[in-house]
């Protein structure tokens, strides 16, 4: 018999949950961040993913996990996509169910399945160092580790968290794996800027790459009947009765939890977690300043335009505009202004108020134009 | 025979041009500021005129000089006004040709005519107050003096003209008649602090009352052509084929001249001209940030909203939105902005910029967009 080579065993677990409400009203309720072009490409983050990593793995080895109410929008935006590998939650539960799932299914499918989980509403560019740089984690992976894909930093960003690396491994491969010292957490700008002079920093791009096993195992040191109850639904998962009945009981009672606490921290604390240090550009889009950044490489004094039918006429203005009609944006003297105009609402804001939108949703929520979220 | 009394020779002159290009998008070639409802009273500018004036003068004497494009919307804005009393113009030839022509007219009616110019695209407070003003400066007209009103600045503004006044002319009212120094531009705002600290200074609103010969027999210094062919275009007004030959074969020679340089300025000089220190409030209705200071009377931090179906959000910010749409409009964190939604255009500006928006629509002329003026 023989071995299948480890990036045969690799299935992509794309988990596409997660509003994006930093990025309202262009994402809604009922169009999720990851349903959205942000880029201009004329696809979706969505299908932007998995044109990502089709070149690693073919359709029948490509997972996604989506809330039940996106099941149409994700079959729709990827007719590649196997009925089988859409895995639908009755409601969200953090990502160490979604993802401890997809691993629950793949272990039964294949002992020795190597999952790796890539976020759906993320911007990376540059496909070929980012295939290099999955190889590479499916090369520790295979070899027990659960590896993670860091990016080395261009900035020092208070955005994302950080990966502290320590030494090169390259006993798992000849480069870029470090051991993970320690996970931190999103820090203050003067931090960041310690963490770039200082190097050995990198960004923690959410990836996670390992045995669908080992992932579990270390899932079940912290979350131990949450991976009982992963695997009790995976074990009877598919269409049949008795599977609709395990997930109605069993489901509504998951901690949330994000698979950072139930995951990468304990692992890197004992030493099973690796790092493969990538350079491909990486951005999670996480507000409209994002965008505006990504449209115009960052340069200051550009204004970032996003749309069809968008026309713009600007005077002396920079930022981004997205928008959803064919209208005429008119900016005059608006620096780093961001102007999103849709069907029903408009808004308006800056690039350093970017991230209080979300503010203003979660207010909505209570104070009234929930229809409008 | 007995003599009509002054205030009953007041024919009112409402000229009725110019589109307020700072205004744009709101206003538009065919729908110029004048025609706008700009304060959110459901009247607009010039309805709200007429509104001012009836109480001072009976329909029979409220004239309307405008463009032949606005005649429908005028005569729809203003059913009482008699057809005889709306005179339009072949081509805008600035105001000493308007209120000139309207004078020609109106001195063959009546050799005793007073004519009380004022115009139809300014905001005004205080109805009691106005009133009391237009009938003094009446009483100083029947005298043989051209009158203007001037207000008491409020504060050091640098978007009007001033009127350095001399002594208070008692003789011809016991109360708020001065001499009228000069007529200044308008100042920077240094210039503009001092006038308001050395006092004697009151905004030029722009309204003159004389009698129609008089101010004729004034402009005729100035521009004795130009005043030969207004009286000869008004010997012949009407709707006979021989009027509309006078004005095709003399309207298009016309000069173009403010009334201020062809009568106001050399009247003052002349020791002709006096003025009537008014204390309604007063504002012409430059830019949006004039909206804004209206609409929220100048308070800082204030958001303003002008229009019907208008929902807005805001956190954090002011300045105004004026909205054509029911769509909602979420500000966070827009301080002073200009936000104005219209069907085909958004205008996405701040208040220290808008008087830069008259910058874009004259590139706009040049430049293609000229359906969207």
């Amino acid at each position: 018999m023989t071995e299948t080579a480890a990036i045969d065993r690799l299935t992509c677990v794309i988990p596409a949950g997660g509003v994006g409400s930093r990025l309202w009203p262009l994402s809604r309720a009922n169009a999720p961040k990851f349903l959205l072009d942000l880029t201009g490409s004329g696809d979706s983050l969505l299908r932007a993913t998995w044109n990502r990593l089709a070149p690693i793995a073919p359709p029948e080895r490509i997972m996604v996990v989506t809330g039940n109410a996106h099941r149409d929008s994700v079959a729709e935006q990827l007719p590649e996509l196997l009925p089988e590998n859409l895995v639908t939650e009755n409601e969200p539960k953090d990502s160490s169910a979604a993802i401890g799932l997809a691993a629950a299914i793949l272990e039964l499918r294949d002992p020795d399945a190597i999952l790796g989980s890539f976020a759906a509403d993320h911007v990376i560019r540059g496909s070929v160092l980012f295939q290099r740089a999955v190889r590479t984690a499916v090369a520790a992976a295979d070899q027990g580790y659960i590896a993670t894909i860091g990016i080395h930093p261009t900035h020092p960003a208070t955005g994302f968290g950080y990966i502290e690396c320590g030494d090169a491994r390259t006993d798992l491969a000849p480069f870029d794996v470090y051991e993970v010292e320690e996970f931190v957490e999103k820090p203050d700008e003067a931090t960041a800027g310690t963490y770039l002079e200082r190097g050995g920093y990198l960004w923690n791009a959410g990836m996670f790459i390992a045995k669908a096993t080992v992932l579990l195992d270390q899932m079940a040191l912290a979350e131990p009947a949450l991976v009982a109850s992963l695997r009790e639904i995976a074990a009877v998962w598919g269409s049949t009765k008795k599977s609709a009945v395990a997930r109605e009981r069993l489901w509504p009672g998951l901690p949330k939890v994000a698979i950072d606490y139930s995951v990468a921290e304990p692992a890197a604390a004992a030493g099973k977690m690796v790092c493969v240090a990538a350079h491909f550009e990486w951005d999670d889009v996480g507000d409209f300043a994002s965008i505006a950044d990504l449209l115009t490489r960052g340069r200051k004094g550009d204004l970032a335009v996003l749309g069809d039918g968008a026309q713009v006429l600007s005077d002396a203005s920079s930022g981004i505009v997205v928008s959803e009609s064919d209208r005429l944006v008119a900016l005059v003297g608006m620096k780093d202004v961001v102007v999103v105009d849709t069907a029903d609402v408009l808004l308006v804001t800056s690039k350093e108020h970017a991230q209080d939108v979300k503010g203003l949703v979660n207010r909505m929520k209570v104070s009234g134009g929930g229809h409008l979220l």
